[in-house]
């Protein structure tokens, strides 16, 4: 089955065929290009390389080495230091304009060549070698192999590089540059001359569109808050003189090189890369303009594109009384709960918990004004640091106002969830966790003075028997201990009767969707396990563990046999009780599933 | 309880306190404001207002009428007629420089004063009256009142105009402006003059935030496109020659005008407005610029802010296998169904469908290749037109490869399914339903030649019995005919029995967490219900009702006990029988939950 993207990408080259405009002459190895040559690539964050064409065609870098030379010199100095040699102000004029301030000499933005060569002088290194040696490291590191510099490039471009040499020495009157300005411009060329593919380029803006961490390789070359920088920068000023347009008719952050390249990147989601040497008056590829006009307008990629999604934070809201736990309270239990379980509610939030979906989120739960609210991150990608400050401050009202708030956060989304409070806040691994324990928390705090009810007698299997037939079933029953942890009932064994916790807890596991083993009832005193195996043939489906000492009080499959046997009048009730309790189990997990499948 | 956000801008207002800077003085009106007067009001997308300081305080709206009248240039005149009037680079200029392209005299861009007069004269009408009357009622729709104009201002404005007058006078020289160029200037002064309040722009703002459509009054006022064209404009030129700066350490849209305000535009979430007379050297409010950059960081509103969630378009996969339909099949093709479930699979999506959550899905279903695909689209917002073209072109490939796609859609957020293809795509309102239809179409696939179950013999409870059990069942049941639509049994009534379906299909019916009718399950001939209300005491929880003519065999309640009565040894293998047919409800409505509720 072939790859809808990989046909897309193929459509797109195709009717986006050859443009216009000429290849760059000013030294032979450029003007030797074959102008018609071409390559798209499309990386995504995760790794995945889309091709179009001759995508292991080296060419040298040229201008894309930009971004990324000045993406060093943040690592290297900081963003202070940097700003005091270059500034980032759009400077409206083409790639090699002067462009200087008048008095300081700090060139406009480190996309023109002034600002490229200052931000060349300030990578970090010992001398000449080590400093370049630094510079290929770092480009090969984003490209996620070992890069080379095209040494006949290199030379042609030394030789010629006329207005460069004039720059770097008014840098060097100006002490924007501080050493010997040859040395500089030699690693200028030289970093300019690097071979690279269009598969490269691709990766290197993915590495960019991943907050700085290169999606094959894992590594996290550059701070997430420098990789923003970064594309502010190229935002405003990658596309030379057509900067404006280009965001306006793009709208991602780019930069292009006059050897025919041209990245671009969109947070998030993909780096792009396209090849093709013919030139426009601009000095972009004039094939990769189109190419990326009509990317962008299908792929909806432009940076001010309004989605809704933002918006949506709150995936659903619903209060425990229609979504109770799957845990099997006692008889009175279950009654008070079923009296107030209206009063804790449940948050799904999911995706980037942004501003505008927090705030959303703490308008609901402020006029809801729940007892207990419990906060399902489990979907939640990434917070950001206004809704975490939010959902703090969410949570200390709620104590105010004498109500409690939890979260559920397997991922661990919200990490130091008691910054600010002396109070540990319950933290969940999963919901019905987090729902069991406001039921628990619901039950201890609306229970009011009743006798504690008996595990066995009180349990709905035993309630149903008239007195000579619970009789029975007691003096039937054997009492068993087991040490938490122990197994209990192994999944794939027999059907093995009805067990009745009189005191301890514990969990029945199944399998997940993934295999994975999941916890699908945890059961305390008062509940009863074992005769879910009725349902599949009489085969128990899953283990049943003691998750504290258990003491069980246990009907087996022979006794119950011999039960009915001895007196079919008991053994019709008994087997009554037990349909009863079957559906009763039947009824909640089918309500459950009404509303969580919305 | 107090809303944290309010009381979140509350405590940045305090931080950010009073600033350096000095209030405009160019006319007395600008100079008489009190330079300590404060207001930051937020808009969300959703209307929600919030307030700090003198959110109702008015002042002359200035330059931030900028954006709005080159929005209504743009839905006047169209993005093509007005790009040849005025270019969309930002000039690096202060902004009152003149900077018209030489020859042309083609303004730089709308947010310098060339170009707003520029855009001015593009907004249409029949004379000056009803141009400006345009122009303010457009504005008023931003705020959602109406407006006025500052006369005092105005007047002042007006006489001390020179630059502008001379801009406008240039223009005209260049053709740029085609009529006369003291009309242009007056409605242009006007518009600058206009009063709004700190509430008013920051609705403003929150329309282009969502997309053009008004907060509050829920008018579409600009076309979508056309607002990334203004946001993108205020991005590069919205901050004078600070603009560079602004994007990089702000990174919102925006706009500043002389007497004190700043608006920012957060796409997709919320609008700001910030009002604070003092200047900063580039003519922005220097407290404005302050809270700008501080709610940018602390509410990750930088456009290039990487966030995971765009990725995470794939909520969750898994096969049938793991989540079978509520439907109850009879035996036999429960027995296909265990074997080939697997066949099929579910793709959860959720969010935005942007191109990099498209394209892992299309990766995912090419590795499964599975013989069915549902498309759960319940929890998407938004599908981009390349995720769309995607979805598509993966419907295609399957059936290419002899597989099936359908949908689930209850929100209608995929239209035209059908598009390019003569074969209707099955759509389904909810999962439930297409996850039954797929069963159906898997059994019809796989089930092979086998002699017709019968509905009655081969119900799981029958199965369970003995022969002469069996037979007494049978003789005790009841046949009944429901005609379709009506109901059979209504909630709240007693146990009535348990129902088989000879034939016809009948739904369970009860209330989901909004109160609303929810089917709980399809039921077709083979199954059963009324069992149920067992596990509720004895009452009926679902009203059940033939959703086409049923035809039964009911063995009711009173049938049940006179059975058990008459012949306890058959009632224990009945009530075995029934208990074990709940507890095979139970196990796979908790399988089901284990699954749904990761």
């Amino acid at each position: 089955m072939r790859n809808p993207v990989q046909d897309y990408l193929e459509q797109i080259v195709e009717q986006c065929g050859a443009a216009g405009g000429e290849v760059a002459a000013y030294i032979p190895e450029l003007a030797a290009a074959d102008p018609d040559r071409f390559a798209l690539c499309l990386a995504t964050v995760d790794g995945q390389v889309y091709e179009v064409g001759q995508a292991e065609h080296r060419f040298s870098i040229q201008s894309i080495s930009k971004p990324f030379t000045y993406a060093l010199g943040l690592h290297d100095q900081g963003v202070e230091t940097v700003a005091r040699k270059v500034d980032v102000e759009p400077s409206g004029d083409a790639f090699n304009e002067i462009s200087l301030a008048p008095g300081s000499g700090r060139p406009k933005n480190p996309m023109i060549n002034a600002g490229a060569i200052t931000a060349t002088s300030l990578v970090a290194g010992d001398d000449e070698d080590d400093r370049f040696g630094r510079a290929l490291d770092w480009f090969g590191a984003f490209a996620g192999r070992e890069l080379e510099v095209d040494e006949g490039v290199y030379g042609s471009e030394l030789a010629t590089a006329h207005r460069n040499r004039a720059i770097a020495h008014m840098l060097r009157e100006f002490e924007i540059l501080e050493d010997d300005p040859e040395e500089v411009l030699r690693r200028y060329v030289r970093q300019c001359s690097i071979a690279v593919d269009t598969r490269d380029l691709a990766l290197m803006a993915a590495t960019l569109a991943n907050g700085g961490r290169q999606p094959r390789t894992g590594r996290q070359l550059l701070e997430a808050h420098l990789v923003e920088h970064v594309l502010s920068v190229m935002t405003t000023c990658g596309m030379y003189d057509a900067a404006g347009d280009w965001v306006s008719a793009v709208g991602m952050p780019a930069k292009s090189g006059v050897s025919g390249g041209i990245i671009g990147v969109l947070p998030g989601q993909v780096g792009v890369a396209v090849f093709s040497p013919r030139l426009d008056a601009h000095g972009n590829s004039a094939r990769g303009v189109a190419l990326f006009e009509r990317m962008s307008r299908d792929m909806e990629m432009h940076l001010m594109h309004v989605s809704r999604g933002s918006r949506s934070a709150l995936r659903s809201s619903y209060s425990l009384q229609t979504a109770r736990s799957r845990t099997r309270w006692q008889g009175a239990d279950d009654e008070v709960l079923d009296r107030v379980a209206g009063r804790a509610r449940v948050y799904e939030l999911h995706g980037d918990l942004l501003f505008a979906g927090a705030e959303s989120v703490a308008r609901t739960v402020v006029e809801d004004a729940p007892e207990v609210a419990v906060f399902d991150l489990t979907q939640v990608n990434e917070i950001a640091q206004v809704s975490r400050v939010t959902l703090l401050a969410l949570r200390d009202r709620l104590r105010e106002a004498g109500s409690e708030a939890v979260a559920v956060d397997p991922a661990g989304v919200f990490p130091d969830p008691d910054a600010g409070t002396e109070r540990a806040s319950p933290i969940f691994p999963d919901l019905a966790s987090a729902v069991e324990w406001c039921e628990r928390e619901l039950i201890r705090a609306h229970c009011g003075p009743r006798p504690e009810p008996d595990p066995v007698e009180d349990h709905p299997l035993m309630r149903d028997l008239e007195a000579s037939a619970a009789e029975a079933v007691r003096a039937a029953m054997t009492r068993r201990v087991v040490p938490d942890g122990e197994t209990v009932l192994e999944a794939g064994g027999p059907f093995s009767g009805v067990h009745l916790i009189v005191r301890g807890r514990a969990e029945a596991l199944g399998t997940g969707p993934d295999g994975q083993s999941v916890t699908l009832v945890t059961m305390g005193p008062g509940t009863s396990f074992g005769e879910l195996a009725l349902g599949t043939d009489g085969e128990q489906q899953t283990t049943i563990r003691a998750v504290e000492e258990l003491e069980l009080l246990v009907l087996t499959a022979q006794d119950l046999a011999r039960l009915a046997d001895e007196d079919p009048v008991i053994g019709v009730q008994v087997w009554r009780a037990i349909a009863r309790d079957g559906y009763r189990v039947a009824d909640r997990a089918l309500r459950r599933g009404a509303v969580r499948a919305r």
